[in-house]
């Protein structure tokens, strides 16, 4: 049984897929996977010394189609503000390269694949993913394509935490970086909002114990809930004050019942039910999971000297929000922190806005110029 | 049809209740409530003048057991460390009276009560509840067991927005308050993590849009996940770290699953199934709506100006918690500046404690020093 890497136009989305046979790799969890898809979305175009190249890594329920129309919703991508022709990460200078994470639900091979051996979804049966396992087959097919070395790799939040794990295991292969909104661990409290999530969709019994693409369900309402949970902790409470306050939904007076009488309370009915239409409930469950085993609280420090032979040589740089209560201040300066004992090159800007975690997203011109200027003031090679 | 109000021992809880028959009390809704039942339990004695009675508000999924072994839950009563015999609120001096709001499931008539006309349980055919509703009915009772003034007034949480509205409907009837942990509205962040518990209940199938104790149901997952969420915003980010950080629970690895790997986990899971052995999820949905439309922004302080010459004696004690974000210090020193502006007799405390919102039932020891020295200081009528 040979490897085989077939790397082509997907059949189904606007973007490329790799097909990967034969691989044998051992996840974290000791499963062996030998067969899998990995999406991925390109924009602009590779240089001449295949040295532009950028890999941006997604957040926990984002996608491979960054910039322009995302052909799933037929909304703008998720960071056409940041990514594109001008744009702070420039694709008239860049070469951007977004993969959707193993486990994902939007081309990758996921919970929702069908099991070759089974010929039925895997459901909860597909393997525990971990973000080291997201980043090694994102390093796997940065090879095929032939790209020594990144620009940069870049990513907020789940992203975040790709970006962390790329410095530890293939810090060779990258010469900046660029955490937004992370932390060394996912924290208790970012635990016990996930775990919410996921009871609320496995408490639904259209979940099917992760059955439902058999049954012809789908755990709408169990998925609806942990998105509106999440979405919560996304946003600041100044946000919401100022976005909502106690403003009511279409009415001057409220409804003394269970209408959503308040408009904070159909925005987040609405995220819910949005929410259902696009993303696979399993796949929430893999990635809220992936988030919570995150921990390089013990190793990165060890890493970064024991290591600094291979990694010193990389630009990194930390951005945190004000407002953000996720992913505070606090916890990125703690990577900062450790990046500047042992001796890296590290440059931290704590952006002031009032919007949260959710900033990332968010129209905020101090956040872009950072980025922009980062990327140009390392643009020369190593 | 006269009105007629019976005060007995409960048949089956072991406190008091008093039945209201044909009342016809204006709900804020304009419901028309006529029969209702009030549960109620005391402590203590009442003295000769009658003047050292101390009626406690109790919080959203508390009851009337504040104090001694909770007959329900054979646990300890969820203010025991603040109530009895020479505890800060000294029961060998006053007299504390708690009723059960109307609309909860401990005895005081509320969603699962079996309606007179139709014999089976309102669900939510039930009128909403509000705050104001809730003192109104308290009121009547302290009038009826022969209280002309209340010593104190005392509530946290839910009981503090109480305790707030009684100062606005019924000022001549207290001479002191305690505000602890509240403010004057639910905010924007607040009515999102209600509705979300609200979404969860209602999403379960077992809920059977409200009728689930006629269908011999209960969503008891549905309760469950709210119950989580809700239990997460008592707590502080140092509170969790502290006492469960990333800890595994009776095991060395992750399991690589969604088995409760991670202690913060199982001990959510617990919190979730304890609580709907206690609680109806119906008079969940009640209370919880009846926090959100509580919103006191707009009369306070003109209440404070207008009514002057009733309100004026009242001594007042606000304490918020460093930690706690549900109800954060900023949102009660509302209260206190308009206190201030209106020239009333306030005091102000912050207890520094990292426990959060739940600290009000915590051993806090300048907590319990604040409360008894307050009542003592206090002590004259006026």
């Amino acid at each position: 049984m040979t490897k085989k890497i077939l790397l082509r136009k997907s059949s189904n989305l606007p973007c490329e897929e790799a097909i990967f046979t034969n691989m044998g790799i051992i996840l974290d969890s000791g499963y062996k996977l030998d067969d899998f898809r990995i999406s991925f979305k390109t924009y602009g175009s590779l240089n001449n010394d295949n040295s532009n190249a950028i890999l941006i890594c997604h957040a926990l329920t984002a996608d491979q189609f960054v910039t322009d129309k995302n052909p799933i919703t037929n909304k703008e991508g998720w960071w056409s503000n940041m990514v594109g022709p001008g744009k702070p990460i420039d694709t008239n200078k860049f070469y951007v390269i977004c993969t959707n994470v193993l486990g994902g639900c939007i081309g990758s091979t996921g919970p929702k694949e069908i099991k070759s051996d089974t010929k039925s979804p895997y459901g909860i049966k597909f393997p525990t993913i971990t973000i080291k396992d997201m980043v090694k087959v994102q390093k796997i097919l940065i090879d095929e394509i032939k790209i020594d070395k990144l620009y940069a790799v870049i990513g907020a939040s789940m992203g975040a935490m790709q970006v962390l794990q790329w410095i530890i295991d293939y810090p060779e292969k990258i010469n900046n970086s660029i955490h937004i909104a992370g932390a060394l661990k996912h924290s208790a409290q970012n635990i016990a909002f996930h775990e919410v999530g996921r009871q609320a969709i496995m408490s639904d019994p259209n979940w099917h114990n992760g059955d439902y693409l058999i049954k012809n369900a789908k755990p709408e309402r169990g998925l609806s809930v942990a998105r509106m949970i999440a979405h919560i902790t996304y946003l600041s409470e100044e946000a919401l004050h100022r976005k909502f306050g106690r403003k009511l939904q279409s009415r001057d007076l409220v409804s003394f019942g269970f209408d959503a009488d308040f408009q904070v309370e159909s925005y987040l009915r609405y995220q819910g039910s949005s929410f259902v239409e696009r993303f696979d409930a399993n796949s929430y469950l893999y990635m809220t999971r992936a988030m919570d085993y995150f921990d390089l609280s013990e190793i990165f420090e060890k890493n970064m000297n024991y290591n600094a032979e291979n990694n010193s040589h990389i630009h990194h740089c930390i951005i945190s929000f004000t407002s953000d209560w996720l992913f505070p201040t606090v916890e990125n300066k703690e990577i900062v922190k450790i990046l500047n004992k042992t001796n890296k090159k590290v440059s931290f800007t704590e952006i002031v806005t009032d919007k949260g975690h959710d900033s990332f997203l968010l129209d905020e011109p101090d956040f872009y110029k950072t980025i922009s200027g980062f990327l140009k003031s390392n643009n020369n090679k190593e």
